[in-house]
């Protein structure tokens, strides 16, 4: 067994069980595992162990009987389907040394659910309606398979679907409010979310290195917070999280955030959004999201000229809803009959500078700019590989460029890593130079002149 | 104890173990269980349970020991840096009751891996040349933690990096022959995966019932396999695996491979592809890799015009490496002044029939055809939702056209989900409808002309 040390006596610790051959096979990707320990350091709650089994009974008996002994608190995803493989409920009775029950209400609800879809209720849809006896039923509104709560020797057992929404609503829902009602004691950790883009992870990690320093001399609860950083190229962020120290002393919200400023200020221009970080979901579109919010409260339009990048910025845009309040179009200008047709580049800058050439890049956006009529447009041109490069022009070199009323800006990204990674990079880097230009020069009304439509 | 069944009395079963803290609090997806998951299938090694611990040396122990009585291998992933919670080579160690040596040899390496870097190597670097007594050494060509092998009480554990593309290195050149070396008998189950778009999974399910229930019953091979379906919306994918039977009777590749004719036939023209499944990686990229290879390999060009994937077809296409020598580029006309400005889009049309229906979206792909100088063009007008759905085009109506010299074909999508959802099947339905055309209108070569300049 493992020993887990509580030190204050009163952290409420959790294991987390995923089921599934297809977990193990790798078919599917365990991110209800992630998820499940997202909303339990929401919660306050702390993971220290996460098995995953197969569908087996006796192994996943054996499992909830481990993390019974590990934990106050089991979550368990998977294995409440109708078909022979789906074991859970089963498994966890066995756990308990209880039998199955059928539970009326949710056979009727079967019953119901399959009539409404002109479907046959057959005699192993009903298994569904089964649950150990004992256990607290959890509705689950958007999905046949009803969850549950069961004790185990102490420990508090929540058996939830696999299917990702079904999951997350029963969380959100039932577990949740269960579990901060038992453990009275339990207080979500303060959190700092900083994201920074156009600084890599060693020179964010330099540059706050003195503030944090000195946060953690100005009181015990910021001494022991916790301090993470995350690099997803080309975003790095730096987490701070208030986990109380061995005393229990732990950072406030508030204390945590006085150092939203001094670490805005070392940080610098990389910096583009503080956040609380619990918004678990859309953490990819998080740039698209402010400035398309930022485009929007400004009346401000945008349009895209992109060649390596390959229409990934408009797709990144429009993810957003709402995005076609600000978002006008652009030219994917891969071809460069493209770029002369489409987007008015002249003939003589790419056969003098090449495609990939700030003269080009230039060229582009303004061309989208007064062709599409927007007050800003961005442009992306560049060696994406795994051919292409030559001496000067590597691999990753990648011309962006925006350009409004007032003018246009430009910059060369120098990019590593896949394809893949260079195009994304170069998205989000170029995404990056719009909100900059956005917030810089545009804050001047001056600069926000019609277009001229072309 | 899990009690694990090894019916055939010769498999060769693996525990995964995963360590990071990272991996319970949910910051990062643990893609490093599946992926060592699915090269273990790929082996011939069935993979009986996996666990994720935090970084902390008893829990390490702890789960190292329970591996090893459950299985004949260990593959565990992470704790291989030199920071202090990197604790991999020192639990192992404790596991096995050994103590940890240095090896020169790996101590001169990083000596020049830091000079060549010109950066100071310290004390805590050296760490990572440290090594439990008896491992075996794990080169790591491509970062500075050397992986090792260790005996565990009859288990042999392998400790990898955590880093993705050092794993994924170390794994198949240094750990795979020695797992094939060390166990005669494994024998890596024959697969075959195709790849539907354009049918629901259950009515691919309904289609293939007969072939396979015949094939069930024409050997003691084939009747033993094992048929999974995985569906990824707007994609369903049917995996044959020719696990062995109780008698340890598999199907051979030939056999599997021989179902392929009479599965093509059931599934009808929404199969695009049949793969041995062995691409772990690229997967997502599957459609239009193909569509680019086709569209090449017939010397024919493609250009997009895109309202509500703002961008993602392009992105999907050029996400390809060498996809300049087919894409020409596209449009991203998300605003109706960008659909009748840069492709020549009737106001009246618009006007008449609004930006979602059938000839908007005819106009959109026979603009872009000749304006952008195209053999194929294929266009998407759409409400991606949350908002803009009407009863009679509601959320997730799409409508999709693809021009070519022969002529403009036509298709209402009406798909379900998120915003992200709809966005991500039209993408692909679209790449799908533009691969059917290629395959059926321009099989014949009178109906290839080149198209009109615009």
């Amino acid at each position: 067994m493992t020993e887990v040390g509580n030190a204050a006596g009163k952290r409420v610790r959790a294991h987390l069980l995923t089921i599934g051959d297809e977990l193990l096979a790798g078919d599917v990707i365990d991110r209800n595992k992630a998820w499940m320990g997202r909303r339990c350091r929401a919660l306050g709650v702390e993971v220290v162990r996460a098995s995953t089994v197969r569908d087996r009974v006796e192994e996943i008996v054996a499992a909830m009987r481990e993390a019974a002994e590990q934990a106050e608190l089991c979550l368990v995803s998977g294995g409440l389907g109708p078909t022979t493989d789906d074991l859970t409920a089963e498994s966890a009775a066995a756990a308990a040394g209880v039998g199955l029950v059928r539970h009326q209400a949710l056979a009727d609800r079967l019953e119901a659910f399959f009539g409404a879809r002109g479907r046959e209720l057959v005699e192993t849809n009903l298994k569904q309606a089964d649950l150990p006896e004992g256990a607290v039923v959890l509705d689950n509104p958007i999905g046949t398979a009803a969850g549950f709560a069961v004790e185990l020797r102490g420990c508090w057992l929540f058996s939830m679907p696999g299917v990702p929404r079904e999951l997350h609503q029963m969380m959100r829902e039932q577990v949740e409010p269960r579990v901060r009602e038992r453990f009275a004691q339990l207080v979500a950790v303060p959190r700092r979310v900083y994201r920074a883009i156009g600084s890599g992870e060693s020179s964010v990690q330099q540059n706050v290195k003195g503030v944090l320093a000195e946060a953690r001399e100005r009181s015990p609860g910021l001494a022991s917070m916790f301090v993470h950083y995350r690099a997803r190229y080309p975003e790095v962020q730096l987490i701070l999280e208030a986990t109380p120290g061995p005393d229990d002393a732990g950072a406030n919200a508030v204390e945590l955030a006085s150092l939203d400023e001094p670490l805005r200020a070392a940080i610098g221009p990389a910096l583009y959004s503080v956040s609380l970080g619990e918004d678990d979901e859309g953490d990819e579109h998080s740039l698209a999201k402010l400035l398309v919010a930022k485009l929007i409260e400004r009346g401000l339009s945008l349009a895209t000229a992109e060649s390596c990048t390959g229409g990934g910025i408009g797709a990144a845009v429009t993810a957003i809803a709402g995005s076609s309040a600000c978002f006008v179009g652009g030219v994917i200008a891969y071809a460069n009959a493209v770029k002369i047709a489409q987007l008015g580049v002249a003939a003589e800058l790419l056969a003098t500078h090449g495609a990939v050439s700030e003269p080009v890049a230039r060229a582009m956006a303004e061309g989208a700019r007064t062709r599409l009529g927007a007050d800003i447009a961005v442009s992306t041109t560049g060696v994406a590989g795994p051919g292409g490069g030559s001496p000067d022009k590597p691999v990753g070199t990648v011309d962006v460029a925006v350009a409004t009323a007032a003018g246009t800006s430009y910059k060369r990204l120098l990019l590593f890593g896949k394809r893949d990674t260079i195009r994304y990079a170069a998205t989000l880097l170029a995404l990056k130079l719009v909100l900059d230009t956005l917030l810089d020069t545009l804050s001047n009304p001056d600069n926000v002149a019609p277009p001229t439509s072309g």
